[in-house]
């Protein structure tokens, strides 16, 4: 990213957390340089050589080791099913090290639940205090306005965020840290709406097409870009390896659906799915270092029925799994019936829940209705017992919602889920734009990320339509995180509104390098500027190709502003302005009536152009 | 637009009132065409040969002089300096045709005001009625469910939409059909909050680049796209020769800035405005026909001051051309002192008022502020004169507001301004992502739709980097039409959810050339399918690339469609469900577990590919 250096922020609290950020450089001597939040991983490090053979640092490894509770011990046996029985040219590389699992050992805490529930602060706490705080303390302490004018709906974002209230949140089930202790490779973030509204990309290959390299890439462009988790939805061949190449080299939690791999394994038929392949999967996902798991757990024989009469019934991949198995076998869901059992699974990594709803609707007509509340009452359910066991967890949602019904689908999971947080799909809130439901989507989700939802799972412009591509992956990526960082602002985020404010200075003051850095997207923003005004002088200049150089009224703002610093009384209400103003009429036809002096430079080529 | 035919409904109030609208064949023959809004004009029409030079059909001068109180006359001069002082090859090619300009004469109604309130339904209220209702009645029989479940925010949208209504709205100041009585290549729209949510597309050349072709072009291709009106926001040169173009080109509504011109006219130095060139700069372009006028006149001289501490100060043209004048003169806005004359003046031709709202916020950090709002409180004193003279008048609305500040907005203004229907552009609701910026304001855009704004001024993904060109002009209009329809799906307009379900059961049936063809853009949605799957087979295969022919979650729905079909009781809630599906389990297992039953042809394209 241009004008912008990654350092390392030590917490205060342990020596061996260290935080990265970004930290952007103005070309003002008077602006101070913007700390953003960074996803992007050792890879925007120039200190570090990118080998993905290798993976990246396993610097958890030693944090999860210290604090005790686990053991190493010899993995499940990699079965050729696990790629979908592929061998030869088909078979895609094995990540070329196997790193021996960890699992947790009798009842100590293992979890962050666990830890947080205990009272005790882990490091992955810490390191998650110091990543939401952004230096935030001195900035705001520089910025006397008061900033924070949102409006919360019941959240409280504090001021500062320590350790303690970290811990705090993730022990009352606000908040988790997706964090299995076999991927070492991670930088903490928590999920929780007392924090920084996050987004999820989803990548993976399909039975029609990409690659292992394809995936890889993606990963590494999608948190380039500022994706906070990524979600690995393979299906079809080679899903092992193709996860472990993704979750070695993945400095974000990463989620996975393990239903999809299961169904792989018996061949694609839903009706032979069972607990033992089941089982078996995840524990193959577990040892792996998977962070998070969507299970549809909430997807139950009788609600199936309920979704009878939809406009599009079932549209949860997962969801129409599990309600084609339940049909056919007749026989109450066996990830419902057997949910004690993932949850000591998933405890024993600290797997977190990322409760499916596979009744969510697929269409406006079907919004908020009886299959999909039917259901997030039972992930309401599920959420106390998943707790109880240990685990964290979060509640994932819709999908295709109008305005009018968001509110109520934020409401109703804080209620029925005990303030879990909330992970949904856009929502949609219209249906009549394939080719761009990155943005009927990016609506809905700004709005339920201001009413608290706490992560955002974004949709590209080919939802619907086909897999997305690099630059839909880029393009969902910052329409999503436009939404969250929308959502932070008109929630009141104590910092939010710095990187808005910086933007706006340097537009104000036409820095034109500074309005292409600060912003999501610096290279569009200048690929943008300069088809109109390609000349370098272009960047300096104190106009733009909106308003030409003849006129600006940026330029007599400026006027407006030196003429009301001359009067007298700089906090001037209506009243006073007006006869103020009179007094000062004189004055300013004094000073010519032009106040505004541009420098020599600007000058020069404002005048090549006009 | 592909499968598309452009019809004529004759109105039953008036045989010469033959509205457009855009039927969608769809390719299964159980289902009805779809018909859409349609402001594309004749240039969709296949018997019309377009022809650029002559201009529309001037169907309206009939309806206007038929209903009397108006004059023929010559028109004012065409001066060197309107065109900005060019002459050879500089000066743009005048419009071939000059047509004499109409005026009206004496106490007689004249304005869609004035017509209301006396009572009389016109010709352009029949023809909205008409536009607005889409055939609505029928399908809403047919469509036995209750569609209109939104929250309007006190509006009241009827199921049917009736001229009589239209003239009530009108006369209570609530919609305006913008329709200048020298527009007469118009086909009329009304823009009120209890009729479908409307949105404008700035075109224009600049200073800096552009041509006369090019912004006819960006005119046919912005209606294409379904742009409800255009703002022709010309600046530099040739600006009346551009709009006698376009607006003999136009069968949407053309609003403008005068006092961009008028600015031209002295040499672009503000301080050399008076009231003489402005009037000047008025009759001539109420003569050409322009449909709005966007007047600052609530930037009053005591406004002043109160931008001089925002962030970005005064970011409206407009606004700060007045802002300079009031400060250099050191007098009231003669654009305030003169509202009763600009008022008489525009009333002879009813060009309706766009009150500009000079004072909008051009940041983040400076929405909702003292400024903004005393000059919103100027508009709505401003709006009951206008009405006293006759005149139609809507309110011009920010600009960047963040999502917990926009509802307050919409609140105001229509305490304000006596419910006159608010226009807003955006608003933004980040200042973050320069490039992106059609995003960032299509949020705020559906939010304001929703709590009431009639029309929504676009913002193209060039904001404030460049001009826009016509991909950028497509991105905008594609935008806000999404933002526009979500706010109807919001506010619970009867008919607009026709669309979403007629595209949601394409989708479910797989008819994947009905998805394309019923959404906003076919072209896109075609692309991005094809990217994947470009075969012909694959237009009617049962699957699509996210999850393979193997497996798809809607042919999983479809099975239990069927199967709760066998059931007894098909309106099932959840205890029968339990019971009855307990019954049907060997009736299911006896089917074969397997009820979706692919016609050959799919069956054959499915094979090919997996």
């Amino acid at each position: 990213m241009p004008a912008s250096e990654k350092i390392y922020v030590t917490s205060a609290h342990a020596a061996d957390v260290k935080v990265p950020i970004r930290e952007i450089t103005l070309t003002s001597p008077d602006e101070p340089k913007l700390r953003v939040y960074d996803t992007s991983g050792p890879y925007t490090d120039p200190d570090y050589k990118v080998d993905l053979e290798a993976g990246l640092p396993r610097r958890r490894v030693e944090w999860v080791k210290e604090r005790g509770g686990v053991e190493s011990y010899d993995g499940r046996i990699i079965k050729p099913e696990d790629n979908g029985n592929v061998s030869g040219s088909h078979l895609a590389q094995a990540f070329p090290i196997a790193h021996q699992p960890l699992r947790g050992v009798g009842d100590a805490p293992i979890t962050q639940y666990e830890f947080a529930r205990a009272g005790i602060i882990t490091k992955e706490m810490i390191y998650v205090a110091e990543r939401e705080n952004l230096g935030r303390r001195e900035v705001l302490d520089r910025a006397a306005s008061a900033l924070a004018d949102g409006e919360s709906f019941g959240t409280s974002l504090p001021e500062h965020i320590t350790p303690e209230f970290v811990r705090d949140e993730i022990a009352r089930g606000r908040a988790i840290i997706p964090s299995n202790i076999n991927h070492a490779e991670l930088e903490p973030m928590i999920i929780g709406r007392n924090f920084l509204v996050k987004i999820n990309a989803n990548i993976g290959n399909s039975a029609v097409s990409s690659s292992v390299a394809e995936e890889v890439e993606k990963l590494v462009w999608a948190i380039r870009w500022g994706a906070d988790t990524i979600m690995d939805l393979s299906t079809g061949r080679n899903i092992h390896n193709t996860r472990d190449w993704i979750i070695r080299n993945a400095p974000v939690p990463v989620g996975t659906v393990p239903i999809y791999q299961a169904l792989e394994k018996v061949g694609g038929d839903p009706v032979k799915l069972d607990w033992e392949v089941y089982k078996d999967t995840l524990i193959e996902q577990c040892e792996q270092g998977v962070d998070y798991f969507t299970i549809h757990a909430g997807v139950r024989l009788p609600y199936v029925p309920l979704t009878a009469n939809r406009m599009t019934g079932i549209v949860s991949r997962g969801g129409s799994i599990m309600a084609k198995w339940c049909l056919a076998h007749h026989k109450e869901s066996f990830l419902y019936e057997r949910f004690d059992e993932i949850c000591d699974l998933m405890r024993r990594y600290d797997v977190s829940f990322s409760l499916g709803d596979g009744l969510r609707p697929g269409s406006i007509y079907d919004a908020n209705d009886r299959a999909q509340f039917a259901e997030l009452e039972t992930l309401g359910e599920l959420t106390q017992i998943a707790w109880q066991k240990g685990c964290q967890v979060m509640i994932e949602g819709p999908g295709h919602v109008p305005m009018h019904k968001i509110k109520i689908n934020m409401d109703k999971q804080l209620k029925e889920c005990g303030e879990a947080p909330f992970y949904t799909l856009g929502p949609l809130t219209t249906d009549i734009a394939p080719g761009y439901d990155h943005i009927t989507s990016g609506i809905g989700a700004a709005m339920i990320g201001w009413f608290g939802c706490a992560m955002l799972c974004y949709v590209t412009p080919k939802e619907h339509l086909g897999l997305p591509d690099k630059n839909d992956v880029k393009t969902g990526v910052i329409t999503y995180k436009i939404a969250a960082h929308a959502a932070d602002l008109a929630k009141g985020h104590p910092a939010a509104q710095l990187r808005d404010d910086a933007l706006s200075k340097a537009r104000f003051d036409f820095r034109w390098e500074d309005q292409f850095n600060i912003g999501l997207d610096p290279t569009t923003a200048r690929e943008f500027h300069d088809e109109t005004l390609p000349k370098d002088a272009h960047k300096v200049a104190h106009f733009c190709s909106m308003c030409g150089p003849k006129f600006c009224s940026m330029k007599i703002t400026q006027d407006v502003r030196d003429y009301a610093a001359s009067l007298n009384d700089p906090q001037m209400d209506l009243a006073k302005a007006e006869s103020g103003m009179a007094e000062m009429s004189e004055k300013f036809m004094a000073m010519g009536g032009e106040v505004y002096v541009a420098e020599d430079a600007v000058k020069e080529s404002n005048k090549a152009l006009s």
